[in-house]
């Protein structure tokens, strides 16, 4: 799988099936309620025809991919929590201890967590939960380099993760889904994000950078500044949106943010939608639209994060995400909550009674 | 079961056991997340705890009960929908096609619905779909009078309405429930709970009057106007909140918002939680907390209606919702969706692993 077939095949499906959306909306209109009284729910069941071309698209089988990445610019103190965390926490998703383990496991979404690039070893566990993920060992290097004094990683590293992350979603769609979800686990990968945020929607290093997993005042204050050497020492002039989107990923991204691109291009490619998480996420889609504009209207938002740059990411992706409680947890937390309202949107379309049938009278 | 002692038992539970909310957010503080990443679910989760006192509150259990009744001012063309639509939509409650039948469906949550003030037959119905509610028949009166020329109804029949919600949530809690949705039904309740909403909070008729399910710019006019002359033919002044919310409530209320007091009342009273659906549910909690203060922090604000007043409704019970998804259809639609993020929030608290547990360091 190269780059480019992939960037191709995201493209090649094209825009939004507009008669297919036409016809879900003409059925939700039948159904005893006044048109459009559902809201979200209702727009839910529009978009999942617009993305699936079906009016009947169902999202029975869901799966969450999380890849996990260390981060150079961990160094600079930019977390709350110290790098080792990164593999703990890998080893927890295995072992079914994570939030997003139960929370995968409530809705009965299949969980898939990619190693394509934890600096430390991964400890072993034993999965006693019965909950816990599936382990993609795809290591393209342990962690990326220090982005505030050079490229994070190089070009040839960034399409690598891209397409391990693009195989493991193949793998995952073949094994049969409707649904797929993306998050991510990687100590420091706010920071990465808010970089690429800024790099490529020429916001500025305070807008788009937040408290992450809960920096203090000097945390933050550090972080902003980490961001702006990175966008510096990369070449990436700060306020003023950049083109290259691989370089930029390279320059100033990580790992497991380069995998969920590929997770992202091959899903859409594929007409599977896309349930994403929050502002790291995020990014990922905002790479992908950049390279295979179309992209991000065939992704759900699932909820907006308490992190600033996520307000700027949803706006340059043009999506508007469906719930907001103030998470900030990442791990795809946010996108399996969504899976909720999929499914609720799909029950409403198939199971409620028409006015005809249900001998309820229309508007007088 | 009196008004009295109906609110004497609403009373005398008090304000939330702040000793098992501190317990409850130290056990969440344990898991392996940053303390607080997981937001509302976390909130959820303490509010549970100080509502029940018990650290272990589970939400396995789940009813909604929905209340129906027909009001006098709907010939005021109030509504985009004809009054014979209460009836047929309480038919298609039972027979399980409409949307809160399919909603609460899919979480396991038992449908009762309350026909208190019907003005017309309800038609003989099959539940073929096994997603049906089962129909309580204690009707007060068939319908309202027109609010906008004299009283809805007496204060004893607004006591009585009150009563037959309390007496049918005393049923379905002793048939085993550990949380409690309210909804509503009934054409040209939103005119009411304008109404009231006004009334009670000293807004205006104009601030609190929304299109309900699809006024044009006309209706909302005439629906502005019937709430001023309701206010002013029940000596409510305009822009001045009232202090006697039964003489409020029969005056321009609706019998289906005074069973839904009850069976507020009713469920604080036994320290269940309340999910509240949208606008019109609100306002039987507004009337709910007006006779016994202290109850609005004993229900769970579902979702932000679309209706304007509703906003206002939320700001005078202290209660910021869960979720904000356009929704205006009622029915405890909304109610029964925030179900899935209270089973998901109870779900993190029991299931996931603790720092020591999983190995995971702390913050750096």
């Amino acid at each position: 799988m190269t780059l480019d077939r992939l960037v191709a095949g995201a493209t090649v499906v094209g825009a939004l099936d507009a008669t297919a959306m036409a016809a879900a909306q003409a059925g939700l209109d039948r159904l005893t309620k006044p048109p459009g009284s559902l809201g979200r729910l209702e727009g839910l069941a529009v978009t999942l025809a617009g993305i699936t071309g079906r009016t009947d698209a169902t999202v029975a089988r869901k799966a969450v991919v999380v890849a996990a990445a260390d981060h150079g610019v961990a160094a600079r103190g930019v977390s709350a929590y110290p790098p080792e965390v990164t593999a703990q926490m890998v080893a927890n998703f295995v072992s079914g201890g994570a939030a997003i383990c139960v929370l995968a496991h409530r809705v009965g979404a299949s969980l898939t967590v990619i190693n394509v690039g934890v600096a430390s070893e991964i400890p072993a566990v034993v999965d006693a939960s019965g909950g816990g993920g599936r382990l993609v060992r795809a290591r393209i290097r342990p962690g990326t380099a220090d982005m505030t004094v050079g490229p994070a990683m190089t070009r040839a590293e960034a399409e690598a993760a891209i397409t391990v992350g693009a195989e493991v979603a193949a793998e995952v769609i073949a094994a049969g889904v409707d649904v797929l979800a993306i998050g991510e686990m990687g100590i420091g990968n706010t920071t990465a994000a808010s970089a690429l945020t800024a790099a490529l929607t020429g916001s500025t290093p305070a807008d788009v950078t937040g408290r992450g997993t809960g920096l203090d005042d000097a945390g933050l204050a550090r972080k902003i500044s980490a961001v702006e050497s990175a966008l510096g020492a990369n070449g990436l002039a700060s306020g003023q949106p950049g083109n290259d989107a691989i370089g930029t990923l390279a320059g100033v991204g990580g790992l497991e943010i380069a995998a969920l691109v590929g997770v992202v291009l091959e899903a859409v490619g594929s007409r599977i939608p896309v349930v994403v998480d929050g502002f790291i996420a995020g990014t990922a889609v905002l790479v992908a639209e950049r390279l295979a504009p179309g992209v991000a209207a065939r992704c759900i938002a699932a909820h907006r994060s308490v992190e600033p740059g996520h307000a700027i990411v949803l706006d340059a992706l043009g999506l508007d995400p469906l719930l907001d409680l103030d998470l900030r947890l990442g791990e795809g937390s946010g996108a399996v909550l969504a899976f909720d309202l999929l499914d609720a949107a799909v029950a409403i379309r198939d199971r409620m009674a028409t006015f005809d049938g249900a001998g309820v009278s229309g508007p007088a």
